[in-house]
C-alpha cells in the first residue's frame, strides 16, 4: 500500500508494508485523514509516537470503509464508514484502527469532514468538559481559535450553554469564527472581557501569565497547546486568591481505556450535534495524498480557519 | 472584652469592644487560639481581611466554651466545648463564631491543641482531598512539611493509605515529622524520591518547578504556601506530558458555605481520628495572649515543628 512517510524531516506517500490487523481492529480503506500538529513535531523528529508505533508513519486520525475486522469485533461490519482515533499511521490507503477508538461516520459528513474529526473534537470535548468542567453560563475564553481544535472547542462551548470569547490574531478570520457562535477580538482584547471561567489555552507563551490572571474564582485554565512557548512565568499568588486550577494534557500519549473512553464521550455528546448539523467540521482545505508534502506545508505555515486534510479524492474545501 | 490588636506593624493585648453574635453564631469564651501565616501578613498590612472583618483583630481560629448561642442556632448548648474557623478577629477573650463553622471539641483535647486544630485541618484536608484527590496507594510529597500544615498534611496522608515523603530544611525537625509516618528528607533528596501522585506546596519558590517535574502521569500539585516566593517558571510541555493539574487556593477568602463544607468533611472524616489518638495536633508552643507579640515573632522566626497557639493558660508545649 502507499502511506505517508517522514524522510529527513520531509514527507512523501512511498510504498509500505499494509497493516495487519488484532482481533479488536478493523481494517480500514482510508478515504481522508486529518493533520494535526503532532505530525508537523514528529516529522521533525521532535514527537516520538509511543511504543509499538512507527516512527516515520504520521497521522493521529483517519476516515473511510470498512475492509475487515478483527475476530472479536462487534458492532461494526465490513462495508461501514467508520472514523476514529490511532496512535500513528492514519495517513495511509490502509489504516488497523481499534474497535474502542472508532465511531460510525454521521450520514451527509464528507470523507473530508469525516477524516478531519476525530482528533480536534476529542480533544477539546475531554478538555472543555473532562478537564475543564465548563458548565452552562460559563465564560470560556479560546485562545489562538481559528485552528481545528479552536473551530471545534468553540462550537462545543456554544453547546454546552457556556458564553465563548475567541482570541484570533489573524483579523480576516474573526468573521468566521464570529459565526460559530462566539465573541471574537484580538488576543489583548479578548483577555480583557474577562472574568473567565475556564480558558482554553492553545498558543503558550508569554500570553498565558495575562490569561491566568483574568480567571474567575475556581476558574480552570486548560493548556493544550503551547506553540508560542511551553516555559511561562506563573504568579502562585494569583493561583490560590483565585482558587485555580491549571491544567494541560495531551490525547496522544494515553492508555488505550483513556482514549477510548473520550471517543464513546464524543460519540454520546458530540455525535447528534454533528448529524443534525448543529455542530459542523469546518474544512480549511483538502489535499490529495500525493500531495502530503504541500499540505504539511500549509498546515505549517498557519492563519488558517479549520482543519487540513488529506484525501483521496481532488481538492476540496 | 482584651483582645489581641495590630498597631503600626505589631502586636498587643488590649481593649476592644465585645462582639454581638447574630442568630446563627456563638458567642464563645475563648481558651485558645492559633496563630497562622495569614496572621503575620495582616500584621505586615499584606493581607486584608474580607469586607465586615476589622483589620487590626487578626486570627483565623479559636476554641473555648460556648457563653450564649444566636436564636437560629441548632446543635450548640452554651457550657459546651467547641473549636473553629473564623474569618478574622478570633484571639480575643470573646469570640463570635458561626454554627457551620463550629466543631464541638473532642474529649482529651487540650485547650491548646483545640485551638490549633481548625485552620490547618481544614486547610490540608481541603488541599489532600478535596483539591488533590488524594487516595490509597498514592504517593504524597508534603514541602515544608514542620509547620501546622505539613503536620496536619502528613498524618491525614498516612490515614487515608498514601505513601508520604516529607521534605524539611532542619535537620533537628526530621525525626519529629518521620514519627507521624512520612519519609522525611532535606528538600533536593526528597524530590528524588518521586514520582508523586500528589505534591503539597507548602514552600513556593524555585524548588517548585523542581517538583513540579517529578509528578506522575495525572499529578496533581496543589499549592498553599509560597513563602520562598510565588513567582514561578512552569514548563507547560511538563504539565501537558504529565496530564498533570496545578491549583493553588486558600481559604479564607470563600464564601460562608464553602467554608461549612470544609468543616463538616473535617468532623466526619478527622474528628474520628483525633478522638481516638490516631491523628494528634502538634502544639510546638503555648503563650498567654498577653504575650502575643513574643508569640507572632515565634512565630514567624519560622523552623519550628506544629503549632503556635494563645491560650489564656500560662505557657505549655
Amino acid at each position: 500500500m502507499k502511506a505517508v512517510v517522514i524522510r529527513d524531516g520531509a514527507v512523501s506517500w512511498d510504498d509500505k508494508t499494509s497493516p495487519t490487523i488484532g482481533e479488536d481492529e478493523l481494517l480500514v480503506r482510508v478515504e481522508a485523514a486529518g493533520i494535526n500538529g503532532a505530525d508537523i513535531l514528529q516529522r521533525a523528529g521532535r514527537y516520538p509516537p509511543p511504543p509499538g508505533i512507527p516512527a516515520d508513519m504520521p497521522g493521529l486520525e483517519c476516515a473511510g470503509t470498512i475492509e475487515a475486522i478483527g475476530e472479536r469485533v462487534s458492532g461494526f461490519r465490513t462495508g461501514e464508514r467508520v472514523m476514529g482515533l490511532m496512535a500513528g499511521a492514519a495517513q495511509a490507503e490502509l489504516a488497523a484502527l481499534h474497535q474502542r477508538l472508532a465511531l460510525r461516520v454521521p450520514a451527509g459528513l464528507s470523507p473530508a469532514e469525516a477524516g478531519g474529526f476525530p482528533e480536534v473534537f476529542c480533544t477539546a470535548h475531554d478538555a472543555l468538559f473532562s478537564q475543564g468542567s465548563l458548565g452552562i453560563g460559563d465564560k470560556l475564553l479560546v485562545t489562538g481559535a481559528a485552528g481545528g481544535v479552536g473551530m471545534a472547542a468553540v462550537q462545543l462551548g456554544r453547546a454546552a450553554g457556556a458564553d465563548v470569547v475567541a482570541s484570533v490574531r489573524n483579523p480576516e478570520l474573526r468573521g468566521r469564527v464570529e459565526a460559530l457562535g462566539a465573541v471574537c477580538a484580538e488576543p489583548a482584547k479578548a483577555v480583557g472581557l474577562g472574568p473567565f471561567d475556564v480558558v482554553l489555552e492553545l498558543v503558550g507563551g508569554p500570553g498565558v501569565a495575562q490569561a491566568l490572571a483574568t480567571l474567575a474564582p475556581w476558574g480552570r485554565y486548560v493548556v493544550i497547546g503551547t506553540g508560542a512557548g511551553s516555559r511561562v512565568e506563573v504568579d502562585l499568588g494569583v493561583v490560590m486568591a483565585r482558587r485555580a486550577t491549571l491544567r494541560g494534557s495531551t490525547l496522544r500519549n494515553r492508555s488505550l481505556e483513556e482514549k477510548a473512553t473520550v471517543v464513546r464521550r464524543v460519540e454520546h455528546h458530540v455525535l447528534p450535534l454533528v448529524a443534525s448539523g448543529k455542530v459542523r467540521v469546518v474544512v480549511n482545505e483538502a489535499f490529495p495524498f500525493a500531495r502530503a508534502q504541500d499540505a504539511y506545508e500549509h498546515f505549517a505555515a498557519g492563519g488558517k480557519f479549520g482543519k487540513v486534510v488529506l484525501t483521496t479524492g481532488g481538492p476540496r474545501a
